[in-house]
């Protein structure tokens, strides 16, 4: 786990992640990606030691300008931290795929900044979900020691909301537009955001949608203390940003004074995140339902023909799961 | 498995159920809602011979007059049917906890026809999770033989449109108004119809619901060469029923025509249903995660305090799954 030498022939993946070298950290996120299984002990490591830098979740829908306020973020967080390691998620965006090209490309700002960490990542490219390879990759930035984590999902799916479960503090983009905030109640991300906010609010309709976010928070309901903020900004001047910085920081401070809070989502995070790698090592074994080689797809067949029930089928899956052989790769 | 003399003293419970006797139904499936694992032999040997009537699902929000249009559709089909089974749930329905009272209390003109069968059920009441005890439910109404099987949810939450997986043919109302369109797309309900139903269409603002639905539709898309129907009725009158009881049948024709439609949907309902077996499976053997006594709860420690990581307690999890016992009381 330790190594004596700092030689790179010697030394660790880990140690060498912990001594923030940049040639490890972009390898082993590739193999996270591609579902390269010998990267495990190496997470695994990086997980049990790490924990150190809570992470910050930015997400909204295409076109909520969400990229931008993003750059502003990391901007006013350089004045104070060292390093800010930024994933970058977006299944949609023709960079994301390629790492060559989608790894700095977004965030033309801190294109030349030494202190800013830019990683793409698309869902295509990774076998086992978004949601874990998001996870893993999560740990190895905590791993680097950044002073700040944020992690950017655009908000139209499932699988991108599953990933602010891994933020501490889950930031919500909504432009202006009625439209939009049905979107986002139908993406889920009413029920996930800890701080609101309206961008391009110098747009008509801001105001109204600064309301009806309010109302939809009112709906959901919480029995936490904290006060959930709408914050009025426009990404392309600035303005709000600082407020936001401040709402970052606040929330923050209430999840270190309120450990039963943080626990409470911290707990919720872990479940997931175990849900996930029990899937993914079920997905390993078993194959993909919908491929026909696999010994899921006969299963079902076995089901749907009542050549057997699925109380049964179940049963068989538990009992041979942990002797059955992989049938395809997968980080687990 | 199959018996030879017809007596209750050593009849199976299976054989009882193939002859239609209604206490043997009643108690099975207030032993599968109590979570008797005991039931599990029966129920087996049931969905192995089963499959024989289609279901049809009826949802939608409340105060659509899902409970009134239901009551006319099961009078339209005893027109022509035996005997149709209806299952109602209704987990915000005081009725439905109680099994005595809530058997029978909610299809007021059904009350003394003894060609139509009504259980209510409330989540409440079903410990391995609603769609759990629906779908064996739905495997004891299939195997007694009814003409027509209906269930029907309140549309309000994902376990309540999860139950519309097991149905053939799902309906879902909408009552006029905007609002209730916005809140059909959030609860997911869209995804899920293969007719739709404006109930209530005297009421202003039919026509735009109407026209709100069939945008949503359109948006949904479908690589499926079925129709989705929009039909417009009254249920306290019963105008429009005939149509929707049309567009019903056109629906099971359609499935039957294009099979290859109907093994997609029930590929779809068996994979759901052994994902929950084997859920269901997992929480007897470790517990609630929220339960401070059970396995699961302090795994989830261990993760959040980092003495273990996720990878390392899904393995464990399934290695010895097959060894657990079982912490609580389960049908699996």
């Amino acid at each position: 786990m330790r190594t004596s030498s700092n030689s790179p022939n010697t030394e660790s993946a880990g140690a060498a992640i912990e001594r923030g070298d940049l040639r490890t950290f972009a390898r082993l996120i590739t193999r996270i990606e591609s579902g390269d299984e010998s990267v495990l002990p190496t997470l695994q490591e990086l997980y049990r030691r790490g924990g150190k830098t809570p992470v910050v979740g930015v997400t909204g829908p295409p076109g909520s300008g969400k990229s931008t306020l993003t750059d502003q973020i990391v901007r006013k967080w350089r004045i104070a931290a060292n390093r800010v390691g930024v994933l970058a998620i977006d299944p949609s965006s023709p960079f994301s795929g390629g790492a060559i090209l989608g790894d700095r490309i977004r965030m033309s700002r801190h294109y030349s900044d030494p202190g800013v960490f830019i990683r793409s990542m698309s869902s295509r490219g990774s076998l086992g979900g978004l949601a874990s390879a998001a996870s893993d990759t999560l740990t190895v930035f905590d791993a680097m020691g950044f002073d700040q984590i944020l992690i950017e999902t655009v908000g139209i799916g499932q699988s991108e909301t599953d990933i602010m479960n891994f933020a501490q503090t889950v930031i919500v983009i909504q432009p202006p537009g009625a439209g939009d905030v049905v979107q986002s109640i139908k993406a889920g991300l009413i029920e996930i955001g800890d701080i609101f906010v309206v961008n391009k609010s110098d747009m008509p309709g801001a105001e109204k949608t600064a309301a009806a976010l309010q109302e939809a928070i009112a709906f959901r309901g919480s029995s936490s203390p904290w006060q959930i903020p709408v914050v009025k900004t426009q990404a392309s001047t600035g303005e709000g940003v600082d407020e936001l910085i401040q709402q970052i920081g606040k929330h923050h401070a209430h999840m270190t004074l309120h450990p039963e809070h943080r626990i409470q989502k911290q707990r919720r995070q872990a479940l997931a995140r175990l849900l996930d790698c029990i899937n993914e090592l079920m997905r390993t074994r078993l194959g993909n339902p919908d491929d026909p080689n696999g010994p899921f797809h006969s299963l079902i067949d076995a089901i749907v023909e009542r050549r057997t029930d699925p109380h049964q089928s179940a049963l068989t899956i538990l009992e041979q799961i942990a002797e059955l052989a992989p049938v395809s790769p997968g980080v687990c």
